[in-house]
C-alpha cells in the first residue's frame, strides 16, 4: 500500500518549528510496512491544500494529514478535504453535543467558531480525540474504482501520536491485510570514502527487497539494508545473505552494526586484551580521548591534547608531523603513561590546511605496542572543525585496525 | 516570487532523521521575503523525483532541492533534473579536473562512480562547494515563456548551509529584485482559549499583508502578525495598526510579545513593587515555582509543592480544594514566609480527573496581598501532566492579572 503524508501549517513553512510529526509518522509507518513515497507541507491555505490532496488521491492509497482541525478561520483542513473530494460539509450533532459537554464542564462559553469543529465532509468516519477538542476523521474516496483514504489528525504532537496509535495505524494495517513489516540493518564503515564503498557493493544497491542505501557521515559511512516481510524472522532471512555478501566485499572496513560505535568497538578490543592506552593528539581538540572516554574511561591512562606535542611531553626540541617524531612520541608516551598502547596523532597545522584546502597538509599516526612502534601517513592535516573530527575518527579507526 | 523546497533521501521517509534542512531553508527564505508555499520530500527514486520537479516547474518560480548529489547509484538528483527538464546529462571537464585534484591531494583512487559527480544537466550553472565533493547547480528552465529555476544543493547540512548563504539566497534575491523582507510580531495570550480569541480577532485573520495566525500551546495562545515590505521599518508600519487593533480587542489577556515570557512579566511586576512572593501548589509538580525561579529566583521566598497542602504548612486538619481552605492557606503562607504576596493553588486530585476527563474536578486559587485575600475558581482539577502544566500557567496568569 502506498501512503503519503501531508503536514499543514504556515508555521512549518516559516521555519519556526521543525516538522517532527512527519518523522514520527514515517517511523511508525515503516514499522507496519507500508510504502511512504511522498511527504508534503503546505501552509494554511484552502486552495493549495485541496490541490495537494487531489494529487495524492491520484497517486496514493492513503493520505495522512496533520493539522488544521482547530476552531479558527485558519484551520482549513475540513474544507480542503471537502473541496478535493467534492463532498459538502455537514454539521454533526454528535460532535456538537460533545463540544457542548466539554465547554460546559470547563465553565466556558461555546463560541460560534467552536462549532467549526463539528462540521465534517459528508460520509466521514470520526476518529475520537480523548485529549483535545479536535476530533480526527477518515474520508474513503473512490478514484476511478480504486479507494483512497484521507486520514486527518490534529497537529498537536501528543494528540496526533495518540490518534495515530489508536486509529490510523490499525486502520492502515487492516486495509493492508497484514502485508508485512520493515526491518533495517545498518553496517558502519570507517576509513574509506562513500564512492569506494559504492564501487564495491553497487550490484546490491539496485535490489528492491531488501533495499541497500548509503549515508555518509564524518569519516564514516552507513550501509543500510532494509527488508520488507510478513514477520521479523522472514525479514532477517532476506537481510542475511545480502549482509554476508556486503561483509565479504567490505571486510575489515566494517567496524560494527546498528547501535555499535567505533569507540565502543575499540574499547572492546582493548578490554579483551586487558590493555590500557595513552593518547596524544594534535589538532583534534582531544576528540579521540573524548570518544573513548564515553565507553572506556578506565582504560585511558593518559590523554594529552594540544597544539604543541613536545610541550605536552615535556621535551625541549619540538615535534613535527613527521614519521620519526610521531614514533618517538609514541614510544615516550607509552613509557610515560606506563600503558600497554600509546597512540600519537600529529597533524600539520598551517592556517590554510584542511580537508578542502589547496594545501591539505598531512598527518602521521604512530602506535606504540608491546611489540614495537608502527606508523601510517594520511594525506590531510589541518585543524578546522571538519578536519579535526575526521582525523579523530580516522585515528581511532587506525587503532582498531591495529588491534584486530 | 513563489518558491518551493524539495528534500530528497529515503532516510527522511524512514523517519530516521528529522528534516532540519527544510526548516533552515524556510527560515532563510522568509528573511529575504520570498513566498514559500510547498515543501515536498521524496525518496531516492529518479522517476518520483522527476515527477515532483515537473509539478514544481508548473507552479513555482524556483525549486530548491537538497540531497542526491553524491557519487553513488542512489544519488539521482542530477538525472531527475535532466529528466524533468528534457536535457541531456553532460560530462563537465572542469568538474572532472576538480575531482582529480581533490582525490590526488588525498592520495585516494578516483573510482569510476566518482565521475558521476562530474555530470550535470546541459546548461547548468555550477554552484561551487568548497567543503565537499558535490558541487551544486542551477538549471534555468523555460516553462511556456516563464523561467523556473531549479537550484540543487547537497544534503549534508553544513555544505547546504554554506551554499545556501553564498549562492542560493543571493541568486533568489537578485531574481526577486529586492522585493522585500518578512517581519513577524508575536503576541502571547494566556487564560483564554483559541476559539474565544479567534472570535474577537477573526476580521484581521483574513488579510494578506500582514497575515494574522494563531498557534495554541499549553494554556497559552500565540497571535502571529507577519508583514512583507521592502524594509524592516515599512514592515513595522504595516504591523503597528493591526497590533493596536488586536491589543484593543484582547486587552489584558495579552501578557507579552515576541521573546517575553509569562514568568518574566510576572517577575517584572513583582520587582516594580519591590515585592516578594511565597507559593503553595498542589498537583502542578511545582511548575509555578520552577517558571518563576528562572527569572526571579530572588523574589520567591518560599515555595511549597506536594499533594498534601496541610502537611506542607504543618497543619493538623487537612486542606481541601475549597475557597475557605485556599484563602486560609494563603493567609498562613504569607505570614509563614514573611512575604508580600502568597499564592495558593489547590486542585482536586481524583484519579480520573483532568482536562479531558468526564469528571474534570476543579481548582481554587487564592492570593494573599498586603490588602487582604482574593480568590478564584477554575473548572478543572486533576494532576495528569497536561492538566498540571495548564493549571500552572493559569495560576501564574492569575497572579499577573492580580498584580496589574
Amino acid at each position: 500500500m502506498n501512503v503519503e503524508i501531508v503536514t499543514t501549517g504556515t508555521e512549518l513553512l516559516l521555519g519556526e518549528i521543525v516538522d517532527t510529526n512527519a518523522a514520527t509518522i514515517a517511523r511508525r509507518l515503516r514499522e507496519i510496512g507500508v510504502n511512504l513515497y511522498y511527504k508534503t507541507t503546505v501552509g494554511d491555505n484552502r486552495a493549495r491544500l485541496a490541490e495537494v490532496l487531489r494529487l495524492g488521491l491520484q497517486r496514493s492509497d492513503a493520505i495522512i494529514v496533520t493539522g488544521g482541525l482547530g476552531p479558527t478561520v485558519d484551520d482549513i483542513t475540513r474544507e480542503a478535504v471537502a473541496d478535493a473530494t467534492g463532498r459538502p460539509l455537514e454539521l454533526r450533532t454528535d460532535l456538537v453535543e460533545r463540544l457542548q459537554a466539554l465547554f460546559a464542564g470547563w465553565g466556558r462559553p461555546l463560541t460560534p467558531n467552536n462549532l467549526r469543529q463539528a462540521y465534517l465532509p459528508a460520509g466521514a468516519i470520526v476518529m475520537p480525540n480523548p485529549i483535545g477538542t479536535a476530533v480526527g476523521f477518515i474520508v474513503e474516496h473512490d478514484v476511478g474504482g480504486r479507494t483512497c483514504a484521507i486520514l486527518c489528525m490534529p497537529g498537536v504532537p501528543r494528540e496526533m501520536e495518540r490518534m495515530l496509535a489508536d486509529h490510523v495505524l490499525p486502520y492502515l494495517r487492516q486495509r493492508q491485510g497484514e502485508s508485512g513489516i520493515i526491518v533495517t540493518r545498518t553496517l558502519h564503515v570507517a576509513g574509506v570514502g562513500e564512492s569506494l564503498i559504492d564501487d564495491r557493493i553497487a550490484p546490491f544497491m539496485t535490489g528492491s527487497n531488501p533495499t541497500v542505501g548509503l549515508a555518509a557521515h564524518l569519516g564514516r559511512v552507513d550501509v543500510r539494508i532494509a527488508a520488507r516481510a510478513p514477520t521479523p524472522e522472514a525479514a532477517a532471512a532476506l537481510i542475511a545473505p545480502v549482509e554476508a555478501a556486503i561483509r565479504e566485499r567490505l571486510g575489515r572496513w566494517i567496524y560494527g552494526a546498528d547501535d555499535e560505535t567505533l569507540a565502543g568497538v575499540v574499547a572492546g578490543l582493548l578490554r579483551r586484551r586487558r590493555a590500557t592506552i595513552a593518547l596524544l593528539e594534535t589538532n583534534t581538540a582531544g576528540h579521540i580521548a573524548a570518544m573513548l572516554r564515553e565507553t572506556a574511561a578506565d582504560l585511558v591512562v593518559m590523554a594529552l591534547a594540544g597544539s604543541d606535542p613536545a610541550g605536552l611531553l615535556g621535551l625541549e626540541t619540538p615535534l613535527a608531523a613527521e614519521e620519526a617524531d610521531a614514533c618517538r612520541a609514541a614510544h615516550l608516551l607509552r613509557e610515560r603513561g606506563n600503558a600497554d598502547y600509546a597512540l600519537v596523532l600529529l597533524a600539520t597545522q598551517g592556517p590554510n590546511q584542511g580537508f578542502w584546502a589547496a594545501d591539505r597538509g598531512h598527518t602521521w599516526l604512530a602506535l606504540a605496542t608491546p611489540d614495537g612502534v608502527r606508523s601510517e601517513r594520511f594525506g590531510v592535516g589541518g585543524s578546522d572543525e571538519f578536519s579535526s573530527r575526521w582525523l579523530a575518527v580516522y585515528g581511532l579507526n587506525y587503532l582498531r585496525l591495529q588491534l584486530l
